[in-house]
Protein backbone atom coordinates (compact mmCIF):
# COMPACT_ATOMS: atom_id res chain seq x y z
CA UNK A 1 0.00 0.00 0.00
CA UNK A 2 1.17 3.15 -0.75
CA UNK A 3 0.06 6.01 1.85
CA UNK A 4 0.82 10.03 -0.08
CA UNK A 5 0.91 13.18 1.70
CA UNK A 6 -0.50 16.05 -0.81
CA UNK A 7 -1.75 19.48 -1.62
CA UNK A 8 -5.00 19.74 -3.79
CA UNK A 9 -5.51 23.66 -4.47
CA UNK A 10 -3.17 24.30 -1.62
CA UNK A 11 -5.16 22.20 1.27
CA UNK A 12 -2.92 19.47 2.63
CA UNK A 13 -4.58 15.96 3.01
CA UNK A 14 -3.70 12.46 3.03
CA UNK A 15 -4.39 9.61 0.22
CA UNK A 16 -3.86 6.04 -0.82
CA UNK A 17 -2.07 5.72 -3.93
CA UNK A 18 -3.99 3.23 -6.01
CA UNK A 19 -4.02 2.19 -9.81
CA UNK A 20 -7.38 2.31 -11.39
CA UNK A 21 -7.84 -0.98 -13.09
CA UNK A 22 -9.50 0.12 -16.03
CA UNK A 23 -7.70 3.10 -17.24
CA UNK A 24 -4.65 1.74 -15.50
CA UNK A 25 -3.35 5.09 -14.07
CA UNK A 26 -2.60 6.20 -10.64
CA UNK A 27 -4.94 7.79 -8.31
CA UNK A 28 -5.33 9.88 -5.21
CA UNK A 29 -8.01 8.24 -2.56
CA UNK A 30 -8.20 10.80 -0.53
CA UNK A 31 -8.28 9.72 3.72
CA UNK A 32 -10.53 11.78 5.99
CA UNK A 33 -7.89 11.86 8.58
CA UNK A 34 -3.74 11.37 9.53
CA UNK A 35 -3.36 7.49 9.14
CA UNK A 36 -0.20 7.69 11.17
CA UNK A 37 -1.26 8.40 14.66
CA UNK A 38 -3.47 5.08 14.74
CA UNK A 39 -6.73 7.16 14.28
CA UNK A 40 -9.34 5.43 12.04
CA UNK A 41 -9.23 6.69 8.47
CA UNK A 42 -11.52 6.07 5.71
CA UNK A 43 -12.01 7.18 1.93
CA UNK A 44 -13.64 10.37 1.74
CA UNK A 45 -14.73 9.01 -2.22
CA UNK A 46 -12.78 11.78 -3.84
CA UNK A 47 -9.99 10.70 -5.77
CA UNK A 48 -7.51 12.48 -7.96
CA UNK A 49 -5.31 11.65 -10.72
CA UNK A 50 -1.56 11.58 -9.62
CA UNK A 51 -1.03 13.71 -13.28
CA UNK A 52 -3.48 16.35 -12.40
CA UNK A 53 -2.10 19.81 -12.29
CA UNK A 54 -3.36 21.16 -8.92
CA UNK A 55 -2.15 17.58 -7.54
CA UNK A 56 0.78 18.24 -5.42
CA UNK A 57 2.76 15.74 -3.45
CA UNK A 58 4.16 16.50 -0.42
CA UNK A 59 6.74 14.65 2.13
CA UNK A 60 5.03 11.93 3.35
CA UNK A 61 5.46 12.76 6.67
CA UNK A 62 7.17 15.95 9.28
CA UNK A 63 9.04 13.77 11.38
CA UNK A 64 9.32 15.19 15.41
CA UNK A 65 12.67 13.64 14.39
CA UNK A 66 15.09 11.98 12.19
CA UNK A 67 17.54 9.67 12.57
CA UNK A 68 20.70 9.07 10.27
CA UNK A 69 22.96 6.14 10.08
CA UNK A 70 26.88 7.08 8.96
CA UNK A 71 28.74 4.75 6.97
CA UNK A 72 26.56 1.51 7.41
CA UNK A 73 28.10 -0.11 4.05
CA UNK A 74 31.56 -0.86 3.84
CA UNK A 75 31.83 0.52 0.17
CA UNK A 76 30.57 3.88 1.60
CA UNK A 77 33.06 3.83 4.30
CA UNK A 78 35.66 2.89 1.64
CA UNK A 79 34.78 5.67 -0.72
CA UNK A 80 34.49 8.14 1.92
CA UNK A 81 38.46 7.56 3.18
CA UNK A 82 39.39 7.33 -0.67
CA UNK A 83 38.05 10.77 -0.76
CA UNK A 84 39.90 12.41 2.42
CA UNK A 85 36.67 12.26 4.58
CA UNK A 86 37.95 9.83 7.00
CA UNK A 87 40.99 8.29 8.22
CA UNK A 88 39.82 4.92 8.31
CA UNK A 89 38.24 2.79 5.20
CA UNK A 90 36.41 0.23 7.54
CA UNK A 91 33.31 1.23 9.14
CA UNK A 92 32.75 2.13 12.53
CA UNK A 93 32.14 -0.77 15.01
CA UNK A 94 28.93 0.40 16.30
CA UNK A 95 26.02 2.02 14.49
CA UNK A 96 26.96 5.78 13.98
CA UNK A 97 24.22 8.13 14.23
CA UNK A 98 23.65 11.82 13.74
CA UNK A 99 20.15 13.56 13.31
CA UNK A 100 18.80 16.11 10.44
CA UNK A 101 15.84 18.78 12.30
CA UNK A 102 12.39 18.46 10.63
CA UNK A 103 12.90 21.96 9.17
CA UNK A 104 15.45 20.37 6.20
CA UNK A 105 12.49 18.26 5.09
CA UNK A 106 11.26 19.11 1.35
CA UNK A 107 9.35 17.22 -0.86
CA UNK A 108 9.36 15.65 -4.39
CA UNK A 109 9.76 18.27 -7.06
CA UNK A 110 10.91 20.96 -3.69
CA UNK A 111 14.19 22.82 -5.03
CA UNK A 112 17.29 21.70 -2.86
CA UNK A 113 18.65 25.31 -2.28
CA UNK A 114 22.32 25.10 -2.44
CA UNK A 115 23.51 27.00 0.55
CA UNK A 116 26.28 29.91 -1.19
CA UNK A 117 28.48 29.22 1.71
CA UNK A 118 29.15 25.24 0.32
CA UNK A 119 31.29 24.40 -2.46
CA UNK A 120 30.53 21.05 -2.26
CA UNK A 121 27.00 19.76 -2.16
CA UNK A 122 26.52 15.73 -2.26
CA UNK A 123 23.64 13.89 -2.83
CA UNK A 124 23.20 10.72 -0.79
CA UNK A 125 20.37 8.26 -2.05
CA UNK A 126 18.86 5.92 0.67
CA UNK A 127 15.81 4.32 2.16
CA UNK A 128 14.11 5.93 5.02
CA UNK A 129 12.19 3.79 7.30
CA UNK A 130 9.24 5.39 8.48
CA UNK A 131 7.98 4.60 12.47
CA UNK A 132 4.34 3.61 12.51
CA UNK A 133 3.72 3.28 16.37
CA UNK A 134 5.79 4.42 19.47
CA UNK A 135 8.69 2.33 20.31
CA UNK A 136 10.94 2.21 23.02
CA UNK A 137 13.39 -0.61 23.57
CA UNK A 138 12.17 -3.12 21.03
CA UNK A 139 14.21 -5.96 20.31
CA UNK A 140 15.81 -6.34 16.84
CA UNK A 141 13.16 -9.17 16.60
CA UNK A 142 9.85 -7.43 17.04
CA UNK A 143 11.00 -3.85 15.94
CA UNK A 144 9.57 -4.40 12.06
CA UNK A 145 6.18 -4.32 13.57
CA UNK A 146 6.67 -0.94 15.17
CA UNK A 147 7.46 0.42 11.38
CA UNK A 148 4.53 1.97 9.05
CA UNK A 149 6.49 1.76 5.78
CA UNK A 150 9.39 3.13 3.76
CA UNK A 151 10.19 5.81 1.39
CA UNK A 152 12.95 7.53 -0.84
CA UNK A 153 15.41 9.98 1.03
CA UNK A 154 18.49 12.30 -0.36
CA UNK A 155 20.87 12.99 2.60
CA UNK A 156 22.01 15.87 0.89
CA UNK A 157 25.47 17.11 2.77
CA UNK A 158 27.92 19.98 2.31
CA UNK A 159 31.03 17.87 2.05
CA UNK A 160 33.36 20.86 2.04
CA UNK A 161 32.22 21.87 5.78
CA UNK A 162 31.24 18.53 7.01
CA UNK A 163 35.25 18.14 8.54
CA UNK A 164 34.67 21.39 10.71
CA UNK A 165 31.20 20.66 11.76
CA UNK A 166 31.80 17.75 14.05
CA UNK A 167 28.75 16.85 14.53
CA UNK A 168 26.76 17.45 11.21
CA UNK A 169 24.76 19.86 12.56
CA UNK A 170 25.15 21.97 9.86
CA UNK A 171 26.35 19.97 7.05
CA UNK A 172 23.17 18.00 7.24
CA UNK A 173 20.95 19.61 8.69
CA UNK A 174 20.42 23.20 6.37
CA UNK A 175 16.81 23.87 5.27
CA UNK A 176 16.16 21.63 2.75
CA UNK A 177 18.44 19.14 3.44
CA UNK A 178 16.22 16.29 3.86
CA UNK A 179 14.40 15.61 0.41
CA UNK A 180 11.55 12.95 1.55
CA UNK A 181 9.33 10.77 -0.76
CA UNK A 182 7.06 10.17 -3.28
CA UNK A 183 5.10 8.16 -0.52
CA UNK A 184 5.39 5.48 2.33
CA UNK A 185 5.25 1.71 0.53
CA UNK A 186 4.03 -0.03 3.16
CA UNK A 187 5.12 -3.55 1.25
CA UNK A 188 8.78 -3.71 0.64
CA UNK A 189 11.14 -6.48 1.01
CA UNK A 190 13.54 -4.03 3.70
CA UNK A 191 15.97 -6.98 3.32
CA UNK A 192 17.13 -6.56 -0.81
CA UNK A 193 15.62 -3.07 -1.43
CA UNK A 194 17.69 -1.75 -4.67
CA UNK A 195 18.85 2.10 -4.17
CA UNK A 196 19.60 3.98 -7.46
CA UNK A 197 20.33 7.55 -7.85
CA UNK A 198 19.76 9.57 -11.12
CA UNK A 199 21.82 12.81 -12.27
CA UNK A 200 20.50 14.71 -14.79
CA UNK A 201 18.30 11.52 -16.12
CA UNK A 202 22.10 9.54 -16.29
CA UNK A 203 22.06 6.88 -13.75
CA UNK A 204 25.06 6.98 -11.11
CA UNK A 205 26.41 3.13 -11.50
CA UNK A 206 28.54 3.54 -8.88
CA UNK A 207 25.85 5.29 -6.20
CA UNK A 208 23.78 2.61 -6.17
CA UNK A 209 23.56 -0.60 -3.43
CA UNK A 210 21.08 -2.58 -2.00
CA UNK A 211 20.24 -2.89 1.76
CA UNK A 212 21.41 -6.63 1.70
CA UNK A 213 24.43 -4.85 1.60
CA UNK A 214 23.60 -2.64 5.00
CA UNK A 215 26.20 -3.60 8.28
CA UNK A 216 23.22 -2.51 10.53
CA UNK A 217 20.48 -4.19 9.20
CA UNK A 218 17.14 -2.21 9.88
CA UNK A 219 15.46 -4.02 12.71
CA UNK A 220 19.42 -3.48 14.56
CA UNK A 221 19.10 0.39 13.96
CA UNK A 222 15.37 0.58 15.50
CA UNK A 223 16.28 -1.40 18.28
CA UNK A 224 19.67 0.45 19.14
CA UNK A 225 17.80 3.55 18.56
CA UNK A 226 14.88 2.84 20.68
CA UNK A 227 16.98 1.37 23.09
CA UNK A 228 17.92 5.10 24.32
CA UNK A 229 15.25 7.10 22.71
CA UNK A 230 11.36 6.73 22.33
CA UNK A 231 10.21 6.61 18.17
CA UNK A 232 7.40 8.57 17.50
CA UNK A 233 5.20 7.47 14.47
CA UNK A 234 5.91 9.43 11.79
CA UNK A 235 9.79 9.40 13.01
CA UNK A 236 12.55 8.45 10.50
CA UNK A 237 15.77 6.35 10.27
CA UNK A 238 17.41 7.02 7.25
CA UNK A 239 19.37 4.12 6.91
CA UNK A 240 23.01 4.49 4.84
CA UNK A 241 23.87 5.47 1.48
CA UNK A 242 25.24 2.37 0.16
CA UNK A 243 28.72 3.91 -2.04
CA UNK A 244 29.99 6.58 -3.98
CA UNK A 245 28.19 10.08 -3.69
CA UNK A 246 28.75 13.05 -5.50
CA UNK A 247 28.41 16.48 -6.48
CA UNK A 248 25.24 18.92 -7.06
CA UNK A 249 25.06 21.75 -8.96
CA UNK A 250 22.40 24.61 -9.60
CA UNK A 251 20.29 23.62 -12.22
CA UNK A 252 21.12 19.56 -11.44
CA UNK A 253 18.54 16.64 -11.15
CA UNK A 254 18.48 14.47 -8.60
CA UNK A 255 16.51 11.90 -8.52
CA UNK A 256 16.85 8.98 -5.76
CA UNK A 257 15.37 5.72 -6.66
CA UNK A 258 14.19 2.28 -4.54
CA UNK A 259 13.16 -0.38 -6.23
CA UNK A 260 9.31 -1.26 -4.70
CA UNK A 261 8.92 2.33 -3.59
CA UNK A 262 9.07 4.85 -6.38
CA UNK A 263 11.24 7.84 -6.75
CA UNK A 264 11.71 11.12 -5.15
CA UNK A 265 13.18 13.59 -7.82
CA UNK A 266 14.53 17.29 -7.13
CA UNK A 267 16.24 20.09 -8.75
CA UNK A 268 18.64 22.19 -7.32
CA UNK A 269 19.04 26.00 -7.13
CA UNK A 270 21.86 28.18 -5.98
CA UNK A 271 20.57 30.32 -2.85
CA UNK B 1 6.43 38.22 32.53
CA UNK B 2 6.33 34.15 33.56
CA UNK B 3 4.78 31.75 31.26
CA UNK B 4 4.21 28.81 32.32
CA UNK B 5 3.20 25.94 31.19
CA UNK B 6 1.31 23.32 33.85
CA UNK B 7 -1.14 20.58 34.60
CA UNK B 8 -3.78 20.68 37.17
CA UNK B 9 -5.43 17.15 37.91
CA UNK B 10 -3.40 16.09 34.32
CA UNK B 11 -4.82 18.50 31.42
CA UNK B 12 -1.96 20.53 30.08
CA UNK B 13 -2.75 24.65 29.85
CA UNK B 14 -0.53 27.68 29.74
CA UNK B 15 -0.15 30.19 32.52
CA UNK B 16 0.86 33.65 33.34
CA UNK B 17 2.95 33.61 36.34
CA UNK B 18 1.69 36.31 38.90
CA UNK B 19 2.45 36.94 42.62
CA UNK B 20 -0.26 38.55 44.39
CA UNK B 21 0.33 41.84 46.06
CA UNK B 22 -2.10 41.17 49.08
CA UNK B 23 -0.58 37.36 50.20
CA UNK B 24 2.99 37.50 48.37
CA UNK B 25 2.29 34.25 46.63
CA UNK B 26 2.47 33.14 43.52
CA UNK B 27 -0.23 32.27 40.96
CA UNK B 28 -1.13 30.53 37.95
CA UNK B 29 -3.23 33.08 35.85
CA UNK B 30 -4.29 30.46 32.97
CA UNK B 31 -4.63 31.53 29.79
CA UNK B 32 -6.91 30.75 26.55
CA UNK B 33 -4.44 29.07 24.09
CA UNK B 34 -0.74 28.41 23.74
CA UNK B 35 1.17 32.06 24.10
CA UNK B 36 3.99 30.65 21.35
CA UNK B 37 1.97 30.76 18.06
CA UNK B 38 1.11 34.60 18.03
CA UNK B 39 -2.79 33.59 18.46
CA UNK B 40 -4.11 36.06 21.24
CA UNK B 41 -4.34 34.67 24.51
CA UNK B 42 -6.40 35.82 27.14
CA UNK B 43 -7.01 34.99 31.00
CA UNK B 44 -9.85 32.58 31.34
CA UNK B 45 -10.17 34.03 34.82
CA UNK B 46 -9.45 30.99 36.62
CA UNK B 47 -6.01 30.98 38.78
CA UNK B 48 -4.13 28.24 40.69
CA UNK B 49 -1.92 28.50 43.49
CA UNK B 50 1.64 27.35 42.16
CA UNK B 51 1.40 25.53 45.19
CA UNK B 52 -1.79 23.58 45.02
CA UNK B 53 -1.07 20.09 44.88
CA UNK B 54 -2.73 19.13 42.01
CA UNK B 55 -0.68 21.86 40.35
CA UNK B 56 2.12 20.66 38.36
CA UNK B 57 4.72 22.57 36.38
CA UNK B 58 5.90 20.45 33.45
CA UNK B 59 8.12 21.90 30.57
CA UNK B 60 7.31 25.32 29.20
CA UNK B 61 7.72 24.25 25.36
CA UNK B 62 8.23 20.94 23.24
CA UNK B 63 10.58 22.38 20.82
CA UNK B 64 10.35 20.86 17.08
CA UNK B 65 14.17 21.50 17.89
CA UNK B 66 16.98 22.19 20.82
CA UNK B 67 20.46 23.42 19.42
CA UNK B 68 23.00 23.14 21.94
CA UNK B 69 26.56 24.87 21.89
CA UNK B 70 29.53 22.84 22.80
CA UNK B 71 32.20 24.60 24.62
CA UNK B 72 30.99 27.92 24.54
CA UNK B 73 32.96 29.03 27.92
CA UNK B 74 36.27 28.94 27.94
CA UNK B 75 36.36 27.71 31.38
CA UNK B 76 34.33 24.90 30.56
CA UNK B 77 36.29 23.75 27.33
CA UNK B 78 39.77 23.96 29.68
CA UNK B 79 37.84 21.37 32.37
CA UNK B 80 37.16 19.27 29.58
CA UNK B 81 40.34 19.01 28.32
CA UNK B 82 42.11 18.28 32.03
CA UNK B 83 38.92 15.73 32.35
CA UNK B 84 40.17 14.20 29.29
CA UNK B 85 37.66 14.43 27.46
CA UNK B 86 39.44 16.78 24.06
CA UNK B 87 42.95 17.23 23.51
CA UNK B 88 42.62 21.03 23.30
CA UNK B 89 41.93 23.19 26.11
CA UNK B 90 41.02 26.41 23.73
CA UNK B 91 37.45 26.18 22.95
CA UNK B 92 36.43 25.63 19.04
CA UNK B 93 37.07 29.45 16.74
CA UNK B 94 33.51 28.89 15.61
CA UNK B 95 30.58 27.70 17.55
CA UNK B 96 30.10 23.81 17.50
CA UNK B 97 26.62 22.68 17.82
CA UNK B 98 25.03 19.57 18.56
CA UNK B 99 20.95 19.13 18.61
CA UNK B 100 18.74 17.07 21.57
CA UNK B 101 15.23 15.45 20.37
CA UNK B 102 12.27 16.47 21.93
CA UNK B 103 11.88 12.99 22.91
CA UNK B 104 14.81 14.15 25.71
CA UNK B 105 12.75 17.34 27.25
CA UNK B 106 11.48 16.56 30.59
CA UNK B 107 9.68 19.12 32.86
CA UNK B 108 10.63 20.09 36.65
CA UNK B 109 10.23 17.51 39.29
CA UNK B 110 10.19 14.86 36.62
CA UNK B 111 12.98 12.37 37.13
CA UNK B 112 16.02 11.78 35.16
CA UNK B 113 16.39 8.51 34.21
CA UNK B 114 20.08 7.06 34.49
CA UNK B 115 20.48 4.27 31.65
CA UNK B 116 22.02 1.13 33.21
CA UNK B 117 24.67 1.53 29.92
CA UNK B 118 26.31 4.94 31.42
CA UNK B 119 28.64 4.45 34.36
CA UNK B 120 29.01 8.37 34.53
CA UNK B 121 25.89 10.70 33.58
CA UNK B 122 26.94 14.23 34.06
CA UNK B 123 24.76 17.63 35.05
CA UNK B 124 25.75 20.50 32.88
CA UNK B 125 23.31 24.03 34.13
CA UNK B 126 22.58 26.46 31.17
CA UNK B 127 20.48 29.36 30.00
CA UNK B 128 18.11 28.16 26.78
CA UNK B 129 16.84 30.83 25.36
CA UNK B 130 12.93 30.07 23.67
CA UNK B 131 12.44 31.54 20.63
CA UNK B 132 9.04 33.37 20.03
CA UNK B 133 8.85 33.43 15.93
CA UNK B 134 10.22 31.90 13.01
CA UNK B 135 13.60 33.15 12.24
CA UNK B 136 15.60 32.89 9.04
CA UNK B 137 18.91 34.73 8.20
CA UNK B 138 18.64 37.10 10.90
CA UNK B 139 21.28 39.38 11.96
CA UNK B 140 23.01 39.42 15.39
CA UNK B 141 21.17 42.83 15.65
CA UNK B 142 17.66 41.93 15.06
CA UNK B 143 17.92 38.28 16.42
CA UNK B 144 16.59 39.23 19.85
CA UNK B 145 13.53 40.54 18.37
CA UNK B 146 12.75 36.88 17.57
CA UNK B 147 13.28 35.88 21.19
CA UNK B 148 9.92 34.95 23.34
CA UNK B 149 12.33 34.39 27.00
CA UNK B 150 14.53 32.33 28.39
CA UNK B 151 14.42 29.16 30.93
CA UNK B 152 16.87 27.05 32.65
CA UNK B 153 18.09 23.53 31.00
CA UNK B 154 20.06 21.01 32.54
CA UNK B 155 21.73 19.64 29.04
CA UNK B 156 22.12 15.90 30.52
CA UNK B 157 25.51 13.91 29.13
CA UNK B 158 26.70 10.56 29.63
CA UNK B 159 30.08 11.20 29.75
CA UNK B 160 31.34 8.13 29.32
CA UNK B 161 29.68 7.16 26.31
CA UNK B 162 30.72 10.57 25.25
CA UNK B 163 33.81 10.02 23.14
CA UNK B 164 32.55 6.84 21.22
CA UNK B 165 29.76 8.57 19.96
CA UNK B 166 31.17 11.12 17.65
CA UNK B 167 27.74 12.89 16.86
CA UNK B 168 26.69 12.89 20.31
CA UNK B 169 23.53 11.52 19.47
CA UNK B 170 23.28 9.03 22.02
CA UNK B 171 25.14 10.08 24.85
CA UNK B 172 22.77 13.43 25.06
CA UNK B 173 20.03 12.28 23.25
CA UNK B 174 18.68 9.64 25.35
CA UNK B 175 14.94 10.14 26.84
CA UNK B 176 14.63 12.32 30.05
CA UNK B 177 18.35 14.28 28.55
CA UNK B 178 16.63 17.67 28.80
CA UNK B 179 15.03 18.68 32.14
CA UNK B 180 13.88 22.15 31.12
CA UNK B 181 11.84 24.84 32.83
CA UNK B 182 10.71 25.74 35.36
CA UNK B 183 8.75 28.45 33.23
CA UNK B 184 9.44 30.84 30.50
CA UNK B 185 10.74 34.49 31.29
CA UNK B 186 10.41 37.22 29.07
CA UNK B 187 12.70 40.03 30.93
CA UNK B 188 15.97 38.89 31.90
CA UNK B 189 19.16 40.63 31.53
CA UNK B 190 20.91 37.79 28.93
CA UNK B 191 24.32 39.65 28.75
CA UNK B 192 24.70 39.08 32.27
CA UNK B 193 23.02 35.80 33.62
CA UNK B 194 23.98 34.26 36.79
CA UNK B 195 23.74 30.53 36.75
CA UNK B 196 24.30 28.16 39.43
CA UNK B 197 23.94 24.46 40.29
CA UNK B 198 22.98 22.73 43.37
CA UNK B 199 23.84 19.13 44.20
CA UNK B 200 21.52 17.56 47.09
CA UNK B 201 20.61 21.16 48.24
CA UNK B 202 24.53 22.11 48.08
CA UNK B 203 25.93 24.70 45.74
CA UNK B 204 28.60 23.14 43.41
CA UNK B 205 30.86 26.95 43.37
CA UNK B 206 32.81 25.33 40.13
CA UNK B 207 30.03 24.66 37.99
CA UNK B 208 28.44 28.24 38.64
CA UNK B 209 29.35 31.38 36.08
CA UNK B 210 27.51 34.44 33.57
CA UNK B 211 26.36 34.47 30.52
CA UNK B 212 28.59 38.11 30.38
CA UNK B 213 31.50 35.03 29.72
CA UNK B 214 30.04 33.02 26.96
CA UNK B 215 32.23 32.99 23.76
CA UNK B 216 29.94 33.13 21.42
CA UNK B 217 27.20 35.54 22.57
CA UNK B 218 23.13 34.59 22.40
CA UNK B 219 22.53 37.14 19.08
CA UNK B 220 26.11 35.45 17.66
CA UNK B 221 24.34 31.82 17.92
CA UNK B 222 20.74 32.66 16.89
CA UNK B 223 22.27 34.67 13.88
CA UNK B 224 24.53 31.48 13.04
CA UNK B 225 21.87 29.14 13.39
CA UNK B 226 19.55 30.77 11.43
CA UNK B 227 21.93 31.69 8.35
CA UNK B 228 21.67 27.35 7.86
CA UNK B 229 18.23 26.45 9.54
CA UNK B 230 14.86 28.27 10.24
CA UNK B 231 13.81 28.70 13.81
CA UNK B 232 10.41 28.24 15.10
CA UNK B 233 8.15 29.33 17.55
CA UNK B 234 8.86 27.39 20.84
CA UNK B 235 12.61 25.94 19.45
CA UNK B 236 15.21 26.28 22.32
CA UNK B 237 18.86 27.08 21.98
CA UNK B 238 21.02 25.79 25.22
CA UNK B 239 23.49 28.59 25.13
CA UNK B 240 25.87 25.83 26.90
CA UNK B 241 27.44 25.24 30.17
CA UNK B 242 29.58 27.94 31.79
CA UNK B 243 32.53 25.71 33.76
CA UNK B 244 33.18 22.27 35.38
CA UNK B 245 30.09 19.93 35.38
CA UNK B 246 30.08 16.33 37.90
CA UNK B 247 28.55 12.62 38.25
CA UNK B 248 24.22 12.70 38.60
CA UNK B 249 23.90 8.98 40.44
CA UNK B 250 20.73 7.09 41.74
CA UNK B 251 18.36 9.72 44.41
CA UNK B 252 20.68 12.76 43.82
CA UNK B 253 19.03 16.21 43.27
CA UNK B 254 20.21 18.13 40.47
CA UNK B 255 18.78 22.13 40.44
CA UNK B 256 19.53 24.41 37.98
CA UNK B 257 19.24 27.91 38.96
CA UNK B 258 19.24 31.25 36.71
CA UNK B 259 19.17 34.29 38.72
CA UNK B 260 15.96 36.04 36.89
CA UNK B 261 14.59 33.10 36.37
CA UNK B 262 13.87 30.97 38.90
CA UNK B 263 15.24 27.03 39.56
CA UNK B 264 14.50 23.75 37.83
CA UNK B 265 15.26 20.59 40.14
CA UNK B 266 15.05 16.60 39.13
CA UNK B 267 15.98 13.60 41.13
CA UNK B 268 17.60 11.02 39.46
CA UNK B 269 16.80 7.21 39.60
CA UNK B 270 18.80 4.77 38.24
CA UNK B 271 16.40 3.16 34.75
Amino acid sequence: MRIARFSYKDTPRYAFVQTDKQDGKDYLVELSGYPLTGQQVEPTGKRYPLDDEDVRLLAPVIPSKIYGAAKNYRAHAAYMAEHGQSSNPEPPEKLMLFMKPSTSVIGPDDPIVKPSYSKDMNYEPEVAVVMGRMARKVSANEAMDYVLGYTCVNDVTLRDLQKNDPMWTRCKGFDTACPLGPWIETDLDYRDAQISFKLNGEEVPEASGTTANLIHSIPEQIAFISSFATLLPGDVIMTGTPNATGSLKNRDEATVQVQGIGYLRNVVIDE
